[in-house]
């Protein structure tokens, strides 16, 4: 018999992160930066706090359990959104509703994999998803995605084997930043298919691509249910962190499957938080224009601080989204580097070990910013921090 | 390689119930009696409606992630409650807040069990127990409670095997609707020391147990987490089913174990459920006192209708907190019986065959009636809808 489950895997990093600063003060002149978490810092704009208020008063529904697969409107709004904006076919039944995006990714794996499967997963990767697959008895399949944070096709088809289940991408790229070529993610989607395996992908950051129109064409194949699993979360759309709505899209067959892990696991996502996210969809579109327009500016900001950063051996190798994935100049792993950055600069971030194999050169060298959670002004800060950081 | 997670269990039970009534109309005059799912049909108060509209408007931290644990005052809170009302030590890092009681259980599970582990479940049991076990790999290994619906630690003793890692009991039980007596509970407790297992307790209906003072003595023992897991809930004491918060009391090493386990699953219980439950366990004894009154008085109901129809054949065999478990008087299964009870009674409520082991002849003759959810008049109907029911 094996050890437990939990025992397989790793402590949470987000809360590793957060012991390092315990206890530290931050003078008044250097606040503490903390760009360690992909998570809005204000809550949900007021016309939405607006509405959650009222239901909380007028509608029973919202403090009671709700279907497993969550409400039938907000099931329908997912469906017919994603059928607009890829100009494809999506019915409700072919969603559900989640505890976040992280339970979406617990239950696909539980959908698709037993005891002893392989899914592959590009390095670095989302540590979450490292995380269930350990204790779900999995596993992970490094594909390196090497200096341009793009995985490739080929190399991932060089590492499929009878026990493979699923590729998993993530686009925006959690750690990387990257946004993947519409292109690469039809060429996944085939060889997924013509192996017989489930691509899926991870779409918590879409509302954040930076290019207009569709970020694929996935959903514009008739047949795309057959092989693809997309995961979705409304945690940063609305700023819902703290609600925990996510969300599932896949073939009946499958999401019937996952009915059965998600009423095991929490009964069903919480109703007020659903009907905010519904809220958020029907109302809040020009809202989202807008944060997704700062938010691209703040990438543009990362890039012109890396920019000048390269002259102090640091190097923006991906940008985009929530997060800048960097190559830092010292001789020191990166998870020593980020606990002596808490001290030396008031900056908490997360070190690439964090999200690569064991023993990963490319892990000691790098280190992840979630950029969105910080303004122009702390970007400017974290450039001057970061530039007059000195070589341990 | 094994099968799915998924495909390793059952559908839903709860689901396939409320398929059951799709499409089926019921007569002005016989409106359905729903007494499938332990589930208050009212929303919290209005007192907590109006602080928690509160909080959604002033309180930015209620909308935005919280530490994956929970939060430090609703911790400190429930450590403090179980303090008091057990007279025993219990202190804030023994506890961790999950997203409702059925994720405390998978936690728990993950935390004391890999692939291949055994865990001893008293029959009948609570489905969602049975179908995590499975998903996590965990062989059930049912413990027949025969006629009083009370485990015998003696023959649990016989049913362990170098495997197994843990006995679960459920009191107040669901579906039995049993109260463990103090001493059951220490004898279990005694055993699981000895043979070096985790006792998981899950209290999810502790509020409305019928006996004066506290149910148990574990907590008295100042060594308990070496041995005790307990679960909670806060859904049905403030009737907060939609917003999923639970809670586990276990020694600090295993809830830094589980701390894995559930930032990977949800990353952390909603900040605002968790907000109310606070509001409720400060504010709301005086109101929870009288629902239990309620309660009880409800489970009275029910004794005095199957009292009078025993002369039918019907046999309560057990009955407390939200349930009644019954004997049928018919030769026709119980899940046959309960599909047809949709359509010849307007009643839904579910057979025993969901929650035994397969092919159990108890499974066969027994049913489950969440009669918390109706009042007295509900219970009388519930009598003669019974009581006019035919043969097949």
């Amino acid at each position: 018999m094996s050890d437990t489950r939990t025992a397989s895997t790793f402590p949470p990093p987000v809360m590793e992160a957060r012991r390092w600063i315990e206890g530290v003060s931050f003078p008044p002149h250097r606040p503490l930066l903390n760009v360690s978490q992909a998570a809005p810092v204000d809550p949900p704009p007021e016309p939405l706090r607006r509405a959650m208020a009222e239901i909380v008063m007028q509608d029973a529904s919202a403090h009671l359990y709700g279907p497993v697969l969550g409400l039938p409107e907000l099931r329908a709004e997912i469906a017919a959104t994603w059928a607009r904006d890829h100009g494809g076919p999506v019915s409700p039944e072919q969603v559900a509703v989640t505890s976040g995006c992280n339970q979406a990714y617990c239950a696909a794996i539980a959908a698709l994999c037993g005891e002893g499967a392989e899914v592959i997963l590009p390095a670095p990767w989302y540590f979450n998803h490292r995380m269930w697959n350990d204790m779900a008895g999995v596993r992970t399949v490094p594909l390196d995605t090497g200096p341009a944070l793009l995985p490739d096709p080929e190399a991932a088809a060089a590492l499929i084997t009878p026990a493979t289940r699923a590729i998993v991408l993530v686009s925006p790229n959690n750690p990387g930043g990257v946004e993947y070529p519409a292109a690469l993610l039809a060429a996944f989607r085939d060889l997924c298919r013509a192996r017989g395996l489930a691509l899926i992908l991870d779409e918590t950051y879409r509302d954040f691509d930076s290019r207009e129109g569709p970020a694929h064409d996935l959903f514009a194949d008739p047949d795309w249910d057959d092989v693809l699993v997309q995961l979705y979360s409304f945690s940063k759309a609305y700023r819902l962190t703290g609600h925990r709505v996510g969300a599932v899209t896949a073939s009946p067959a499958r999401i019937a499957q996952m009915e059965r892990f998600l009423d095991t696991v929490t009964i069903c996502p919480t109703s007020l938080g659903q009907k905010a996210a519904l809220w958020g969809m029907r109302n809040l579109g020009d809202w989202l224009s807008g944060e997704r327009a700062e938010i691209i500016a703040r990438r543009r900001a990362m890039e012109a601080s890396f920019a000048r950063l390269e002259g102090h051996g640091w190097r923006l190798m991906g940008c985009g989204a929530y997060f800048g994935w960097i190559e830092h100049p010292f001789e020191e792993a990166s998870d020593a580097l980020a606990q002596r950055l808490v001290h030396e600069a008031g900056v908490l971030l997360l070190p690439g070990t964090m999200f690569t194999p064991e023993n990963s050169e490319a892990g000691r060298r790098q280190l992840r910013i979630a950029f969105a959670n910080v303004d122009a002004g702390g970007i400017n800060q974290l450039e001057t921090r970061l530039a007059a950081l000195p070589a341990r």
